[in-house]
Parts: structure tokens; sequence; C-alpha cells
């Protein structure tokens, strides 16, 4: 099978560069007309897959809101998840898991692994513990061909004191885990590995130069958060076409319930992303 | 109700100070001649609320092993906290979670929440976001009198890169968390608030000086992961009595699945810790 980045180059190179966020809150079941229960998540989120099959590459399910009903809500997600691979969807799981040692190893099974419940094409994690305590969540990846996306520049404010701080190394926290990132995929940048970056699109570069980054990123914040195409385009100039996937939650999923007219607002935030980053 | 942190310090009070992890890997699950599905993290999990109610004060489910097989592992880790709750024992979900904005909200809801599916009475959370991120989980908390621990400084060495990185106010990350978590709390020193710290027990202190928070301190790494019960003694020296919980696992969890034997192995733990603790 081809490795989750030449999948995904692939894709957004077919289809265009945006993920579409699955994201059943509370507040859009209610604007959907759905029960806030896992019926509800498992029809919103079969709405989303129906409506976004082909018009978008990549959509990534955020777990919390399938998480806020425990079982039911995962077994929802399961259902979800099967459904947009069936419809020829990447699928990210956005879970930001983040652990150690066994523990590390059993969130890669069940995200990542062969057997596992969720068959997710790739995961993102938080990298508190160390992007060394990650390893487990990497060495499933591989040899699955999945993908991983570690939170590296979230698009909050609140996460900047603690994502600039300097590491002994005289690096910022983000920039060296951009650096440790870029050892563990091995490539030369412009063909990326498997480990990608979050950065959030509302923020301003660091020193890293990203352009110079050998995986792909993820980057939220685009749309109801504030980054538009052109700041997104500003803050990945000179990246590997395909590799940069912005993505869009609220501002399409407010369009719902009307496939038409989730798939309208797909398209056009698809487009001028694409207009702008080319 | 009481506080969280009342119900924590009398609970260690009466029975001693020892977190129990329930851990169902799947090494354990085969050691216990268990099934590696729903039904035997079930088994496994009503074995060890069976044996550590009344012996320990609060267990501590690893959400992982649970996730690992999705939907039917999240009923087991359903039924597993609810069995504890009804046993007497306090819950501790050991989940990680950290993430921003609504989705966070989803996260306190599903945890913490007073219509949550899985009614823990703290959960761990990581700060890679920012500890402001997590503000609508210490919301939910206080409001439902439950507790929520940040990892501070992991148990492994992984991690102290970034936690000893400095912020731009001169501390490091981990003790800069130390201070914005007393700050949210709100209390003096000896009077602990919901917000505890996952601190680490294998170890050397940072510059805070830990008897002066006003949260309790969960610490991992007690037994296989090689600190003992005079590592926690000089480390919390000083730390209001039952605001100290150290957490035991796979050293208690290989003596089974004999309830006589996890039993046994918990109060020999749990009677080291008080000797060298008080």
């Amino acid at each position: 099978m081809d490795s989750f980045s030449e999948r995904l180059v692939a894709a957004v190179g077919a289809t265009g560069p945006l993920c579409a966020g699955i994201d059943p809150s509370a507040a859009l079941l209610a604007r959907w007309g759905l029960t806030d229960d896992g019926a509800g998540l498992a029809e919103f989120g079969s709405r989303c897959v129906e409506a976004f099959a082909g018009v978008v590459p990549v959509v990534k399910p955020q777990v919390a809101f399938f998480e806020r009903h425990g079982s039911a809500g995962f077994a929802a997600l399961e259902r979800v998840i099967a459904e947009a691979r069936t419809a020829g969807l990447l699928v990210i799981a956005d879970a930001k898991r983040g652990d150690m040692d066994s523990t590390m190893d059993a969130y890669a099974d069940a995200w990542l692994g062969p057997d596992g419940p969720f068959q997710a094409d790739a995961v993102t994690a938080t990298p508190y513990l160390g992007i060394g305590s990650l390893r487990p969540l990497f060495d499933v990846a591989r040899a699955n061909a999945r993908g991983v996306f570690v939170v590296v520049r979230s698009s909050n404010p609140e996460g900047r004191p603690l994502q600039e701080a300097l590491t002994a190394g005289g690096s910022s926290v983000e920039d060296g885990l951009l650096a440790d990132l870029g050892r563990l995929n091995g490539s030369e940048p412009g063909t990326p590995g498997p480990f990608g970056a979050v950065v959030g699109a509302t923020l301003s570069p660091s020193a890293f130069v990203l352009s110079q980054f050998n995986g792909p990123f993820l980057a939220p914040g685009v749309g109801a958060q504030g980054a538009g195409p052109a700041d997104v385009a500003a803050l990945f100039a000179g990246c590997t076409p395909g590799s940069v996937l912005p993505s869009v939650s609220r501002s399409v999923l407010t369009a719902g319930p009307s496939a038409e007219a989730l798939r309208s607002a797909a398209a056009r935030a698809r487009d001028d992303l694409a207009a702008a980053i080319g």
C-alpha cells in the first residue's frame, strides 16, 4: 500500500486542499434537528460523509464530540469512519492522544492498528510527555502505512507560552518538535514522510522555515477561527504541493443539514484555498 | 456535596495513601486468563474493584487500555467506573485529554459532567495547548465537586526537555504550571483545591517547593517504574496529609488474578507508603 503521505498528496492533488471537520457539538446537533445521543452523532456523521465525498479529500472527526456520549458515541464514530473510508475519503481522527510506554501502545493499536476498532488513516497526538513518548504511535503508523499529526503550534493564544518556551538546545518547544519530526521522517524536504505537524493557520511564523519540513501539515484555524486563504498561503509558502491541509469545521458545518448546502460550502472553501495556495 | 479534595483527603486518611491502577493491557489480560475484548476488560475491572474496595481509597482506570477495544471497551469502562463508585472507591480516569474551546467542553462533559457517560471523580489532562485551554474542564469540575489532575512532570525521561523548557516569565514549563494551578485553586497552601498535579515520583525536585502547592498530587512511577516509598516521602516532604496520592499499577496487578493476592499486594504497597510518608 502507498504510504499515508503518498495517499494524502495524491488525494489533495485530485480533489483540492481542504480537510472538512466532522464536529457534532451539542449546538450543531440541535441546529441540524438531530438528537443529542449516539443515533444523532451517527446521523450527523453520515450526512457529512454523503456531502463531502468527492468534494474534499479528507475528513476529520473530532473525537471529543463522540466521546461526550461514551460507548454509544464511540460506536457512532466507528461507523462514521468506516462510511468515510468506504466513500473514498481519508480520515484523520482528531483525538489529540498522548501518553507513554504500554499506554501509548494501546492508543496506537486503537487508532492505527491493523485490527483496531477505529481504522483511521491518521490520528492527532499531543507531545507534552515528549516526542519520544509517542514512539509506539510512530512505529504502528509506519508499519501500517498510516500517519500521525503531532500538535506543534495550536491555533489558540493560550498555547503560546508553553509552545514558545525555550528548550536547553536553544530552540523553542515548537521548533524543536518540527526538527524532531523531521528526523523521524528521515526524508528530504519535498518528500513528506508519515509524521506531520498541526500548525495553526492563525499565527505568525516561528524561526523554523516550514518549507524545509519533510512532513505534511494540518492547519486548523481557517474560517470561523479567523484565518483566511491568504494567511494559509503566506504561512506555508514554498511547501510541497499537496502536503498542506487546511482544516475547516464550523464555517462549513453551520451550512447544514442540507447535503447540497454543505457540499456548496465545502466546495467554496476548497476553491478559495486552492486559488490562494495553488 | 464535599469538594473533590475534601473527599480525597478524607478517603486517604481513612484507608491509606495509595491509588491502585486498573490497567488491563493485553499482557495482563493474558496473564489473568481473560479474553482480549470488551468482556475481558469488564471482568478485569470487576476483579480489581472487588479486590481493592476497602483496601485503597482510589482507583485509576487507564483509559487507553479500554479505548483499545473501541466502543466495546468504553462500555466496559462505564461499567467498571460505576462498580468502583458503588463500592465506595474514588475514581480518577487516566485519560490525559487536552484540547480547546467547544472541544474541551465536550471532554469535560464526558468525564466530569453531571449527566456524562463516565462519571469519574476526577480526570487527568495534558496542558500542551496551554493551561488556559483547559478552563472548560476546570469549570465543570468545580461546578460538580469533581477534580482535575494536570500532567506537570511525567515520570518518563522523554518528557524532560519540554517540561524543563523556560517560559518567557523565567520559570520552567512545569513550575509555571504549578503556579497557574495554584492560582486557579485560589486557596492557601495546606487547603488543597480541586485542581491537582501529576508529578512523577521517579524524578528530582524542581525549583517549585511542592509543599507550597495548594492542590493534590498524583504521583505515578511507584513500583515497577522504579520509585520507592522513600523517594515519595522525600519528594513530597511537608505536603498536606492526604493530598499526596502515589499510584501503583503493574507491581500490584501482576499479583492477580486472585482477589486475595491482589488485595495483599495492594495492602502491602499501601502500608509501605503509609510508613514512609505518614
